[in-house]
Order: C-alpha cells, then structure tokens, then sequence
C-alpha cells in the first residue's frame, strides 16, 4: 500500500471509526458470539496473494465486529469502565506511523523526554510529590512486577546477581489485602518468591486492609523467621474500589523497612479532584506507585504510568548495556530501556500528552467527578428500592448490589436462601446483559455472588445509568414472575 | 473532541501522516536534538483549559518531530531495521477506536480468536509445526521471561507456590551465546536467578553457539551441583545476524532435559523464504521460540509472536482467576490473561492480520528476499575495497564491517592500532550519521569497534543503500585528509 492508496483509505477509516463513535449503540455491548465463530470465519491460512483494503473492511464487518465487546460503548459498566478518547485515538495513530522505538534516548528524544513532560503533568494534577520519578509500562501488572522486583533488590542483598536459589536465605513476605488485585499474586510468581510469599491481610466491614491485622501478621512472620519485604496497598480495589488507609500503613512500613507500593490503578484518577485528594494522603513515604491513564484518564489500552520515589533501585535492578546499544548521551540523557524488562518502548506518552491538553485539567476533573455523580444517583435508586441491597460504599465510581427479592427468599432456610439468592443475582446480570443495551459484571463478597456497575466511559450519562436500572428493574420483575409461577 | 470533530481532524491527521510517509527523508534520520531540548520546549504543567487539536499539531511539529529519530525513514539502518507499513499504521488507527482489553474471551472475542488466527497463519508461513501454540505479547525481552519462567516452572519442583528463597534448593543455569540478546540477562534477573545463573557460552569464528562448548559447561556445572535448566539459541544475533546450530543445540537439550527457547525475534521472519527455511531446523524439538513481527514483518511496535510447545506449563505457571473475572466460558474458550504476567491486553492481532492480507504471503516474501539481496551487495562492496573489512557473514541482511585504512594504521604498535582504528571507526559513524541521511548503529566483536548496517525497512532500495556506502567512502576520505595533514 503506497502513500497515496494509504491516503485514500485512511480517509475511508476515519469516516468508519467517526460512524462507529457517533453511534456506539447500534451494537450489543456484549459479543454475542459463541467461542469459536470467529476462527471458523476466516480462512485457515494466509493469503498467498495481496488482498484489498475493501476486502479486509468487509471481513472487519462481517466477521470481527460482531466479536467485540465494545468497550468504546457508553453502556459499558463491566469491569472498570474505560475510555478511547478521540484524541487519544488520533494519537495512537501518530504512535503507529511514526513507529518510534525509545530504548535509548537517542533512538527517540521525543518518545524519552515526552515521557518525563507527560507523567510530570500528571503527577502535578495528583498532588504526587516531585521526589517521584515516572515511566511508562503497559500494564498496571507490569508496573506491579517492577515495584516488587524493586521491593527483592532493596531488600534482599544480591538479588540481582546471586538470585534467590541455592543460597541461605530466608522465606521473604509480601502482604496486601484480600481485596488486592490478582496482578499481585503473578508479580510474586513471577520474581520467584513463590505464591505463598503473598500474605492477604483481613480488610474491615467495607473492605479496606486493617492496619491491626497487618501488623500482626508481620509479627507473626517475623517470628517464624520470615522477612517481610513489601505491603501493596491499593486505592480502589477491583470488587468495591475500597481505599486501604495509606497512613497508616505507610507508618507500618517506615517502622519495619519494608517497600510500599500502590495500587492506584484505578483510583489513582480520582486524586485529580480536590474533594478526593485526600485518598493518597500518606503517599509522600510510598516508594512506588502505579495510576493507569487508560482506565479513568480517557488514554486508549494501554498506559500504566509507574512513579518511583527510588527509581535508582529499580535501574541498579534491572540496568545494563550491551555494547551494541552504548551511546555517547549514556552519562548525561536517561534511557529508557534502564528502568526495566522490555526494550522496545512505543511512543505511548503522545496520547497521554494529547489527552491531557484536549480536556484539559478541568475537563479531566468535570468527567471524573460527574462518574463519581452518576454512580451516587444509581446508589440512590438502589438504596431507595427494598429488594435492592448496597453491599459496600460508594467511595469513586464503583456501585455493587444484590437483588434480595424477599418474596422469592423468605421461609428458606439460610444455605437455601444463600444458594437461591446467588442463582438469582446471577439469572439477573446474564438477562440483563443480554440485552445489549448495557454491559454489567460481578465479583463475590464475603462469599455472595455481587452485581457490579462501574461507571467510567467519557460518553456515559444518566441516560445510560438510568437505562442499566430500569433494565434491572424489569429483568428482576420478570425472574420473579417466572419463579413465582414456578413455584 | 465530540464525533464530528473526531472526523475533521481525522481527516487533517490522515493527510499530515499520509505526507510523512511520502517525504520521509525531508528529516534528518538520527535526530540533532540535544537532551532535554524538549522538557525545555514544553510547558511545566498541564494546561487547566482544553487546547485546539490545531496547537497540538503546531507542537507535534515544532516541539516533537525534530525529536523523533525516524526508524520510518529509509535511511534508518541502525540495530534492526523496522517498519510501521500502511495497512500496520491503519490497522492500529482501528485498535486504538475498538480500545479491545481482551483479558477474557468474552471481553474480545475479536480479539482472543484473531490471535488465534493471525499467529496460525504466521506459524504456517515459518513452518514451524502446529504443536506450538501462540500467544502476543508487547516485546520479546517480555516472551523470554515467559519462556525461562515457563523453564523454571518445567525445572524446579514448587516454583510457583513456594519460589526459590529460603528452600533446600540447587543453583541453576541458563545457556546462552556469547552473542545472545541482553534480554536473556534481564528475564534471569527477573525471575529470581540471578544474572549468575546465566552462562553465556563461547561461539566460533563466525559468531556462532559451539555446541561441544555447550556440553562442556553442562557437565561442568553438573559437576559442581548446578542444574542446568534452559538454553536460550538465537537465529539472527543482534550483532551479526549469526544463527546457532539448532539442530545440535536441540539435541543436547533433550538429553539433559532443558528446556530450548529460540530466539528469532529478527532472523525468523526469514524462514518465510524456501531458501532460508533451513534455519528453523530442529525447531520442532524446541519448548518456545519468538518472533518479532514488529522487527521484519512491516508491522508497528509492539507486537512479539511467542509460540509454546507447552503453553500448558506457562498457564501452570501463571494463570489464576479472581471472583472478579469468572466467566462461563471458562472451560471451553481460552482466556489470553492465563498465558502470562500482563492482565491488560489490547487487540495487536489485528495489525499482523491487516499486514499479512494486504502484502500476501508473496509480498512478504519479496521484500525479506529484497533485503538480504541489497544486504549482499553491500557487503560485495565492502568486500571490494581494500580499506574496508568485512568482519562477520551475512546470513540475513545486515552487514558488519570496519574501516582499516593502511595509509593511517601501518607502522602502528598493536595497541596503537587497535586503538587508533576504534577511533576512526567511531569518528566515521558518527560523521556519517550526522549527514541526516543514513543511521547506522554499531558494535563490538572481538572487543573491537565495528559499524554495522542492517536493512529492513519496506521502502529502503537501492539508491539509500548505495547512498550510505558513498557516504561512507565520502567521509572516510574526508577523516583521512584530515589525519594526513595532522601528521
């Protein structure tokens, strides 16, 4: 495809992808395909011959966009809800034509230095101190393997030459709650301190990380031998976005001299806000931190902005330089390539740069808190309907609930009534999400099947949140009446 | 940005992108920025209002672009030569729209089955046999920590749960070339055994892995009570393009029980050639192997194809579902976040997809076989000049050489030469880099300095190939008056 064919049908897909955009709603949130429709749809091998541009926009059609789940979609409230911006989407196209790669800072300055401007407005609207020094990863999971691979480098001495086989060592420790996120179960598999170095610390009645219970649990390691190394805490978990107490547990790991990360993934976007700013109260004494902009900052998959107050932990960790990438810049322009794993780095920080300006900080600020809005008016229905129940706070954008039809529920024994409830909630979310019209997941809590909306698409509005409700509302109904025709 | 703003500026970033790609070399290729020129261009802080998307676009021009180092220009020869082609740039254009996070089959379908399918016809186009299973990740320095901590799992009993500290466990190995890439001592340091458990292996006089050497480190560190687990061989070293006997490699790993990774991020693509298919031989003994379709396959950063004979071990390694992420098709449909570290996953399928129809299996073809043959000649004439060595074969299509001018050298000491000759190399590089026509990277062999050019971008011909040898001899003569009239 010259230049001039790459014109004409780059101005064709921007018409395609606006369509899409404008009318998000003309498809079901959820894919209705079954596993295998796809494979079984296309041929089994490369075509020998070049095929056409039109060819493959009718396969996109015909084949692949019944197969999505759209994401992009303001009915969207699975998971965390998150958002390709226009401008973020322009931007990946920029990434992708100028297919920079910026290992070292010579062989992209604007990639490096785009990286440092970019996370540097971001950290300024969170209230991050300066001492932290940002990079980009693609991944909050990644971001989570680099700070406990920081965690092992500070804390257990050789780590990085000698490794943790074959040697006298202890076992080490890493806690976090039992609400954290799974990335951090695989950073511990993956840095090779095992499943069992991960310690989930009890949370309280609305599921934030008790500090007393940390404590103790340090204690008790420390006196079977076990060396803690690291607490993550998270701002925001994935079931509730509850927010563990960062001060205290940042004191925690002052007094034993353990690493703390945190999880900001999803909530770090919150801290915009001034009425919210007061959720990374404490962050001064983290050492790392991780705030993803492709979930509630507009950014298209995938940025994880990581901050580290001992970035040289990191690169003594993980620096080196084979010969073939020694450049004349190395002692006075950083290189991107030191602070990690991958080596080829995409110009990720163009549509970070390119959204924050296009919002704006207030625009950032408006669209955030009016998710926070939404999701407390939906609290509201819920709290206001007596076969609803609100199973924890409302804190960001996240609201979870159980339907508790108390006619289809009483006179049943309390492992029947368990058992019936969960069915129920579960018939509700699968009917519900089967209309197309909105998307909805779940998660368990204290062992209950929990529904959850999660409210994060820049084109989402009360419309839709009232939409999500109604279709629970009449879904529910209709269960019941079938049950109770049944029964 | 709503809609319709959307497909304004679309429309305007087509036509800016579609004449960058018509005017490539209208820029330097190695940029002339010196560090931090752009912190110092941009603002400190985000702004608090939106800006136009025509400010942006002021700045991308202003600020960015003397910034880039263009690894899209066909003067790019440095390390290995990429390419962000048409339907690649496009196809990232929809990725970006679609914002795929395909962590579960039911949140991309589109995207978990075109994986599938993309990497199938990849496998095929390779010839690699289907016992190996694919799975994308962002760079191959991340599909060799999946493939030594897939090692690790096969290897030590209880990797995953109870890690490798504070256990009565052995030292263990990792085999690798002296040449092998620098991301094998980032995934040993990773994964938790030390940048000690690497043994870079003697190659012979042409670069490559000597398997008797690798028998004799085995049996040594046996000897010693270390247990050798992985050899890591490379097809295509980042240095010389050297490929590592397979066949004798994979022999040896199935006696000792080891597992083989095959690095072929760059030379792989090669296979795609009748001529070159020989490479991959033995590989069908081989636990894993990569291949970078964004190093030789025309396709934009980041997309790393890692193909597993026991993908089963990688999931036994990794996979883990949280409450959060249940679905119902987790029995009969494969979810892409159990064969690894990273949850977050966007559709990079289907850029491989859009490239391999758009160019055909024969176009691909054509423009590998293009590269080697514009590397031949080349190095023919290199080989033709008396005052230019040829220091490595060229199996692929880059091509190491130094700069030996008799006239400067002769009469020297050893070490005087040594030294004096490093220097005039450096000093040719950087001067004809500085021509903002060509970039060349270089390296060391033999711990010497040579300079190396490698070819692989779609729209490099004959004419800038041609043009970085004129350069070469240009400036080679230029230095060399220079020294005349010095001594």
């Amino acid at each position: 495809m010259d230049p001039a064919a790459f014109r004409r049908h780059g101005h064709e897909l921007v018409d395609w992808i606006a369509d899409y955009l404008e009318h998000p709603e003309r498809y079901p949130v959820l894919s209705r395909n079954t596993p295998g429709d796809i494979v079984r749809a296309l041929p089994p091998q490369a075509p020998e011959d070049p095929e056409t541009f039109g060819a493959i926009l009718a396969d996109l059609e015909r084949v692949l966009v019944p197969g999505l789940t759209h994401w992009n979609h303001p009915g969207f409230f699975a998971y965390f809800a998150i958002t390709a911006s226009a401008p973020g989407i322009l931007a990946e196209f920029l990434t992708a034509a100028l297919n920079q790669q910026a290992m070292l800072w010579r062989t992209s300055p604007a990639t490096t230095e785009l990286e440092e401007v970019a996370l540097g407005w971001l950290r300024q609207l969170m209230g991050l101190p300066d001492t932290f020094e940002g990079v980009i990863y693609d991944t909050a999971s990644v971001a989570t393997l680099h700070a406990l691979s920081a965690a092992r480098e500070s804390g257990i001495p050789g780590a990085r030459t000698t490794g943790l086989a074959g040697r006298d060592l202890p076992r080490y420790r890493v806690y976090c709650s039992e609400q954290a996120h799974s990335s951090v179960d695989k950073a511990v598999i993956a840095i090779g301190l095992g499943h069992e170095s991960l310690r989930r610390v009890p949370t309280d009645d609305v599921f934030r990380l008790v500090p007393a219970a940390l404590t103790r649990a340090i204690a008790e390691d420390r006196a079977a031998g076990v060396v803690p190394l690291s607490v993550v805490a998270t701002i925001g978990t994935t079931s509730t976005s509850s927010v563990d107490p960062l001060p205290a547990i940042a004191d925690i790991c002052q007094r034993e001299g353990m690493w703390l990360h945190v999880d900001a993934a999803y909530g770090g976007a919150a801290a915009l806000l001034p009425t919210h700013r007061h959720i990374l109260e404490g962050v001064a004494h983290a050492d790392s931190l991780v705030v993803n902009p492709h979930k509630w900052l507009f950014t298209p998959l995938d940025l994880s902005a990581f901050y580290c107050r001992r970035m040289d932990v990191l690169r003594a960790a993980f620096a080196l330089m084979p010969d073939y990438l020694a450049t004349p810049e190395a002692g006075h322009a950083r290189n991107l390539m030191d602070s990690g794993i991958p080596l080829g780095r995409r110009f990720r920080a163009l549509k970070l740069w390119m959204v924050m300006r296009t919002f704006g900080a207030s625009g950032l600020r408006a669209h955030i808190a009016r998710h926070i809005e939404l999701a407390q008016t939906f609290a509201g229905w819920v709290d206001a309907r007596s076969d609803f129940t609100r199973v924890a706070p409302v804190p960001f954008s996240v609201v979870c609930f159980r339907w508790e039809p108390a006619r289809l529920l009483d006179g049943l024994t309390e492992a029947e009534r368990r058992r019936a409830s969960d069915t129920l909630n579960s018939t509700l979310l699968d009917a519900v999400n089967r209309s197309g019209e909105v998307f909805l997941s779940h998660t368990k809590l204290n062992d209950r099947f929990v529904i959850r909306l999660a409210i994060g698409h820049e084109r989402t509005t009360l419309k839709h949140v009232a939409r999500a409700w109604t279709l629970l509302q009449e879904e529910a109904e209709r269960i019941a009446a079938r049950s109770g025709s049944r029964s």
